[in-house]
């Protein structure tokens, strides 16, 4: 029989029945909702219920950050102990950067920003909060999450380490029981999931400031985007389970023919220098990710001249293109491939960057 | 010529470029948004530039009422002076009133949640914002949101009106122009758009909480759903624009007929009572929504009881399932109709709930 469906004020889609409902549409959509969360935990390390799902990883550090701002400002009357409340690599994404900016600036206490090898020893009993980027997005430099988590737990139990794992998440292997982060931040469309859907790894829950109907018990308010999160558990089980060796090994091979071939081109650097010398004892730069600065060809010049030939490479991160001033000067390219990348186009990328050497 | 995609770390998907990116794939995605924008702002009345993508109707007011938040906690220093700094009618959405709750619990300040009616008058040179429903989710009562701005704004100019219309898109007229607000919300999944995407009118920039890539002009951080712009704004062109007079002229006989129906039936009551006297000289509930109660059949009874018999029907909002309190005791069901409900499926509704009324 027919179902009729008079719940247009939920949501339209009779299809796709909103997962806070109660009657046959709305159990169908959480039960594909909860599904979802249960095969993303069992591949990303965690417990399903450690797991929300938001609009993305910038809301996800966002809303974690905002989150200690929340705490920070209740806690107003003790604010100038809070000197150092929270710290973070020196190099993370704008998502976590501006926000921890804004946080600074409203609090006016003090946050520092340091490399990634000094956080543990620069903080304090009074810290409350770590950010650390798993992989840059600009660099392709992993951080050693698991070590940093480690170091940091054993002397200060209670500080809460937030990891963003947008550029981590099937690209390398994320264990989040490995890790012992607090909090971690996951994006779908950069593992070929669509826009709008991102993970919310929490060890417990936080209080937030963006609230609502109390959808994702209370952390992540707004009709669930249910089928995002259908699409983005399936890339989680394929791209960070499954497929995540063959993908890394395929992905590394291709990255050490780019970088041995563009090491023979003059002008050619690929940064950081050191990221050359191989033999490592663990995986210090992503596979997927390479900068590379060319002498006399601006790195802006250098993507239209690439984008004429057919080739799309780009500046720093999209993110950084936004902002009138970068994290730090940086005149190259960035070069990032994906799951369909192959030999022949690392080959046709190089041929490409060779003809423009000899007419630039 | 095959292209060649090398920013898998901006956006896995090469057939959808991230509009931050300067290449081609980039500018082409680029358009699209701002193609997608250029028609919504056409249909609600406003510039382009007055509108801003967010995840949905959730975040965009949670976006608005934050903002405040921050010029307050920025003003801390005056905080008395703000004694009733948020004036809201008190029918608001969990998204408004929640987020409206925690600024007041946190500034320690007072706001005033009043009848609709009554805010112009409880307003003060004081109160900095203003929260007002276009169209309640649970009742279908509708405000008059251009009389109610236009009161406000002839005695106190600054104040910021903000307007959820997130039940009034698609479904009654909306012309930002002539409610003359000062920003509002609405939702691509309640007018047959994709999950995960909304708007925000706002009639000039704020400072936001949710920082990041400084995407949408800095307003909404985190790389555009294209995708979802694009079908949102479709909607919009044919439910809020083209469709939207013949579309709503049928929701009226469909709803006239089932109001009228459920009359008949003993024990069952069209709230509120004064509802049904027609003749109004203004659209004083939506055609969309009616709450129903039944004497003897809770509102949870009547749901499940419904579904079996293959009919959906909620008792308040999805969103209200959530909460562990209601903001009033209601103890029956909203019935909510949409585009392509016919008179077919009215008849059956009315001959379900009459055999239901024989049974229980």
């Amino acid at each position: 029989m027919k179902r009729l469906y008079f719940d247009y004020a939920a949501t339209s889609l009779s299809a796709d029945g909103n997962p806070s409902s109660k009657y046959t549409e709305g159990k169908l959509a959480k039960k594909q909702l909860e599904d979802a969360r249960s095969k993303a935990a069992a591949v990303l390390g965690c417990l399903p219920e450690q797991l929300y799902w938001t609009s993305g990883g910038t809301e996800s550090n966002a809303l974690v950050i905002h989150s200690f701002g929340l705490r920070l400002v209740r806690g107003t009357n003790n604010l100038s102990v809070f000197s150092s409340a929270v710290v973070s690599s020196d190099s993370e994404h704008p998502s976590v950067r501006e926000n921890i900016a804004l946080l600074s600036n409203l609090l006016q206490t003090d946050f520092k920003a340091v490399p990634a090898s000094k956080i543990v020893s620069l903080c304090s009993d009074d810290t409350q909060l770590v950010c650390l980027m798993a992989v840059n997005n600009e660099t392709g430099g992993i951080n050693d999450v698991q070590s940093i988590c480690s170091q940091l737990h054993a002397v200060h139990k209670r500080i809460h380490i937030h990891v963003d794992a947008v550029q981590a998440l099937g690209k390398i292997p994320v264990n989040l029981a490995e890790w012992d982060c607090n909090s971690a931040a996951f994006s779908a469309h950069k593992i070929g999931g669509p826009r709008g859907i991102g993970l919310l790894y929490l060890r417990k829950p936080l209080e937030v400031v963006y609230r609502g109907g109390g959808q994702e018990k209370g952390i992540r308010s707004g009709t669930e985007n249910t089928a995002g999160a259908v699409a983005f558990a399936e890339c989680i089980e394929r791209y960070a389970g499954s497929d995540l060796q063959t993908q890394m090994q395929a992905a590394t091979e291709r990255m050490q023919k780019l970088i041995s071939t563009l090491q023979t081109f003059p002008r050619c650097h690929v940064l950081p220098v050191d990221r050359v010398s191989e033999g490592a004892s663990h995986l210090q730069y992503s596979p997927w990710i390479v900068q590379v600065s060319i002498d006399g060809i601006p790195g802006e010049v250098m993507v239209r001249v690439l984008d004429d030939a057919g080739i799309a490479v780009s500046t720093g991160s999209a993110c950084s293109n936004n902002k009138k001033e970068r994290a730090y000067p940086f005149e190259g390219i960035r070069i990032s491939q994906g799951y369909n990348t192959s030999m022949q186009d690392i080959d046709a990328l190089c041929a490409a960057i060779k003809d423009i050497l000899c007419k630039l």
